[in-house]
């Protein structure tokens, strides 16, 4: 293999025995050079491969403008932006090949400086990780900083936040901070703030103007609707799911409605009831989550096996995502008896998406209630997993079973009676 | 607790402290009644909090007509319809409240008189079991079952299939059965037949219609498209998965479109390229299932032992449904790399169901296949779960990591490429 002495982050062009191709050089592994393509992704060469390579252009570092200090403006309303990492706010170095993230306010608002005339702008970084590294500790760290930042008297909170795991932490949040009396909105970006397609500008402006004009309070998420650039929607905290790998409409609204269209010129368009802002309302604090819990999709092949691991493992929940209405193979009964005798709350979740668990209609439906398999009703199998770890570690084990059916902060859509899902 | 003297099959009125009932008394569990509603729908009430029952109508039961024998026509094509169970040509026994089948020619053509005038009909009983009682040596039976009837010059086969796990056998049977010069429509039901929203009819006569009419050869699932009852989508074998769990309209295509409309009154649409009959053409049968093959779904606070389970149990092969563009947390890249020396087939595939994996665009997703990770593409989970057993099954070790990323039976959509992925 030949040696190269270009620079990361030098414009090249590439030329294998099948393909020509110009980019910036990125950081790279040992057996492959990585370039990015002018379309923002990043191409993988075996460096075997290549026959030649040549340079277009040598990296300059630009200079950052700087904008000028903010002044608060006692006319606005504050907003407090929280940031975790992610693709929103943050930038590709070219010279290193890592995601830079922006986190200041001076930072912030020289990426979007719209913002400016809308909030005063507090900006804090909590992590700087990818989502896929979110953990449920993590989720606890993040429940305390809005709690500082709620004594501090501020209208509402933006959390930055990688798409990957946004929903699951959108879920905790809610679960563990109840009876909010301002709006915080999780807001990600699908694609990096220096991409010209980049939904991160939108998001966060809609997620501004939102909080600035709403009386919405508790954990909503704040994403593209569509592939257009004309509004976002406010997603229910539980009922939400990252539906695509990579379009900026991903983020879609399950067994439920958005509660409102959110402009980015400050028109909000709401689409059902929300909970408001209530003077009388007291903010029910529970942090927590016990990460014996975990979730086990049901296929043809399944290992009783598989379900003893947890038996084994001391687990003290398991999320089944059932087939159809929430159904299991007919040799699961025995073992799944013998886990609830053990005192492991089962839940069942469908393995469909959309829909509702009925464990009425069918033979094995009521089979699995008499060994004590309790319906998710109609709640994501990643809302049910936070949901029961919350449970768990913030309730007594005698009101699990009752709680996990009941709608707490709208993991479960009361307003759909379960036959009415066969057709909605 | 008092005793009740109706009997199964009677009409009755259930009066509790909160509401009074209708319906059918089914067979019941020991703690509670159990009454079919006149929406078809399944009422359980617990026996303790009924406060007295009222006999509407002593059950009678109904004689059944008759149709005349079949003759066969031979200016007709012929179908051979096999039948696994499942909602579909199932009425519900209001006597024992079991779900009985009906499967001899006689029994379907009564149920379905319209199908006499467009194909001379066989038919037999393969399984009589609910669907999420299929396990892969069903498909085994099923495959061999299918080549019996190829060998007698059919015009095409229906399989009569319970939705719950319907797309999983579509696809086992996919790969299995590769390059047939006949289609074979797997069709079920969400309703059963005797619900007037029975969507069983029109599944049945537009997958009956659609074999006598098309030159379509292959696997593929023919299913209601909407709730209205116009026509039903032609859905490919491995691209198919159950979307609702109650919609008549459950089953779309993911990642690619339905190969075609068909209409009740026999009317084609094709919507894109499919397989065709072609004489040149030769059945590549490879029929078997390595069971050693497991699903496992990235989340927040996912064990190492949850992996470690599969490394010690001699799995073969793990299907991992991942975050984003396919992604799990750095702590596990450690056994992960463990795993893949050892021979561990280790494949990425979204849990977002729509989109593709691209381990190209994060740092996280390079990490991951510098440590063995192979990408599924825009593969289904179940779909590559199902893929991945057969391979093992059916070829040498070393050819599997080329052929999971290779489109074999259109499981891989090769005419969208990644990068279009994010915005279709």
């Amino acid at each position: 293999m030949k040696k190269y002495n270009f620079k990361e982050g030098d414009l090249i062009e590439v030329t294998t025995s099948t393909e020509k191709s110009q980019g910036i050089l990125m950081q790279s592994p040992s057996q492959n050079l990585v370039i990015k393509l002018n379309n923002g992704y990043n191409l993988s060469i075996n460096k075997n491969d290549i026959k030649s390579i040549k340079l277009l252009q040598k990296y300059k570092q630009q200079k950052e403008k700087k904008v000028s200090q903010i002044k608060f403006n006692k006319n606005l309303p504050t907003i407090s932006i929280l940031h975790t990492g992610g693709t929103i706010a943050s930038k590709v170095d070219y010279k290193t090949g890592a995601v830079s993230a922006k986190f200041s306010p001076q930072d912030l608002l020289q990426i979007f400086p719209e913002l400016q005339n809308t909030a005063n702008i507090k900006s804090k970084l909590i992590f700087q990780i990818f989502s896929e590294d979110m953990e449920p500790k993590h989720w606890i760290i993040l429940a305390k900083e809005i709690l500082k930042e709620i004594k501090n008297k501020i209208n509402g909170i933006i959390i930055t936040h990688g798409t990957d795991t946004l929903a699951y932490t959108s879920a905790a949040l809610s679960f563990m901070l109840q009876d909010l009396n301002i709006p915080i909105l999780l807001v990600g970006a699908q694609r990096s703030s220096d991409r010209g397609s980049s939904d991160a500008a939108l998001n966060l402006i809609c997620a501004t103007h939102f909080i600035t004009k709403t009386n919405f309070t508790g954990v909503a998420v704040c994403m593209h609707s569509s592939i257009e650039d004309n509004y976002c929607y406010i997603h229910p905290g539980t009922k939400v799911k990252k539906l695509h790998s990579s379009r900026r409409d991903a983020f879609k609204t399950i067994n439920d409605k958005p509660y409102a269209k959110a402009y980015p010129d400050g028109k909000i368009e709401y689409l059902r009831d929300y909970p408001k802002k209530d003077s009388s309302k007291k903010l029910d604090i529970k942090i927590g989550f016990d990460q014996k819990v975990a979730i086990l999709k049901a296929r043809p092949g399944l290992n009783i096996k598989e379900l003893e691991f947890y038996e084994k493992n001391k687990y003290k929940g398991l999320i089944l995502e059932g087939t159809g209405l929430g159904h299991l193979p007919l040799y699961t009964l025995k073992i799944l008896q013998r886990m609830n005798k053990k005192g492991i709350f089962l839940v069942m979740t469908p393995q469909t998406i959309f829909g509702h668990i009925n464990l009425n209609v069918y033979s094995r439906g009521r089979e699995l209630q008499n060994v004590g398999i309790i319906s998710g009703e109609d709640m994501l199998a990643e809302t049910a997993y936070v949901k029961l770890g919350w449970l768990l570690a913030n309730y007594p084990k005698n009101q699990i079973r009752k709680l996990i059916t009941e709608n707490l902060c709208g993991e479960i859509n009361k307003r759909i009676l379960p036959d009415e899902y066969i057709e909605e």
